[in-house]
């Protein structure tokens, strides 16, 4: 899989319908908010309750999961180092879209290296991407191992397993760091709430 | 490029907002209309009218775009049969993101292949998708030439161009055929409005 540009002769179409017109429409700024973490560590079950939270506000948020894209965008790829670049890549491309639909992206994937989270963020303009480090220790994530994955990581049913075979680098500039073994689910997510609410995400 | 399905232990996280929540606070359906057709076809001009027309009925669109994908998610694909499939493939798979969001899609795509435009088709429940057949002959598109493509493709400077070198199949079971040597762009784009608002895709 090579990442050189390899399409030319191409032109924009800039429409007459900006990014400021869909955001008025949607009251709110579209906002790419990153979730990264261990599996098990509860990224998934924060992004739920917030997406709940913000269509209890009438706002429209929209979830992307490293379980659900596999599914289909990146379907024809697997987990070696070279694999989970160009998946998070591709996901991070389609969160800019959605930003720029004017949408509240819920993006909830391991992302274990930090340079692919770091490209994402190049991606967007500032004030686009908060990455969310939804922090637990291994033996807590292991501890609670809500899909059996670190059973079967041990066992060396799965290879590759990020905090068994594989590394987790941490973020080093999170802009909100939830440690799930001192905060609960609700709380958590009141805090992402908290981060749109100071930052005018929710209006505009 | 295989597409091969690598991914494994993978578990769905459905949440608690629907597609249902979503469709119900945006007052519309999620639908992909996909305009294919030749360049200079008008494919871009009819999608951004209709596009306006939605947002002054306080709708929420957003246009996928050849060009404005091959620069993001796609920038890693050219222009052989292989890579145009990979290209339509995701962008299929970001459409069918975007409808689940609830939102109308625009996207435009000479998308020669049938069987890749079958293949979107079929990523998508019935009534979610419907093909836009952006009709004009060759010679008109030709004498167009918006981007001055044509021109370039003759003189060989661009290979695997369609409707020169390369095959276009027009659609055969289109919901929508709008031939621009015949129609105003803005009636094309009126009859697209009137096939949304007969179909119910603006109420929830």
């Amino acid at each position: 899989m090579t990442t050189d540009n390899k399409a030319t002769n191409i032109q924009w179409h800039d429409g007459t319908v900006s990014r400021a017109d869909r955001q008025r429409l949607l009251r709110q700024r579209g906002v790419v908010l990153w979730f990264t973490g261990l599996s098990g560590a509860g990224k998934s079950t924060v992004a739920c309750l917030v997406e709940q939270m913000l269509l209890d506000r009438g706002r429209l948020a929209y979830r992307l999961d490293g379980d659900n894209v596999r599914h289909g965008l990146n379907k024809n790829l697997g987990f070696t180092a070279a694999d989970r670049q160009e998946n998070i890549r591709r996901v991070g491309e389609v969160a800019r879209l959605f930003a720029d639909a004017g949408v509240v992206v819920l993006a909830s994937f391991v992302s274990p290296y930090r340079a692919d989270r770091d490209a994402v963020r190049a991606l967007l303009p500032p004030g686009d991407f908060a990455e969310v480090y939804v922090k637990a220790s291994l033996a807590a994530a292991e501890r609670r191992d809500p899909k059996g994955l670190y059973k079967k990581a041990r066992s060396g049913e799965i290879k590759h397993f990020t905090g068994i075979d594989d590394p987790y680098e941490p973020p080093e500039r999170a802009e909100i760091v939830l440690d799930t073994e001192q905060l609960s689910p609700a709380d958590a997510a009141a805090r992402v709430l908290e981060h749109l609410e100071r930052g005018g995400y929710l209006a505009a």
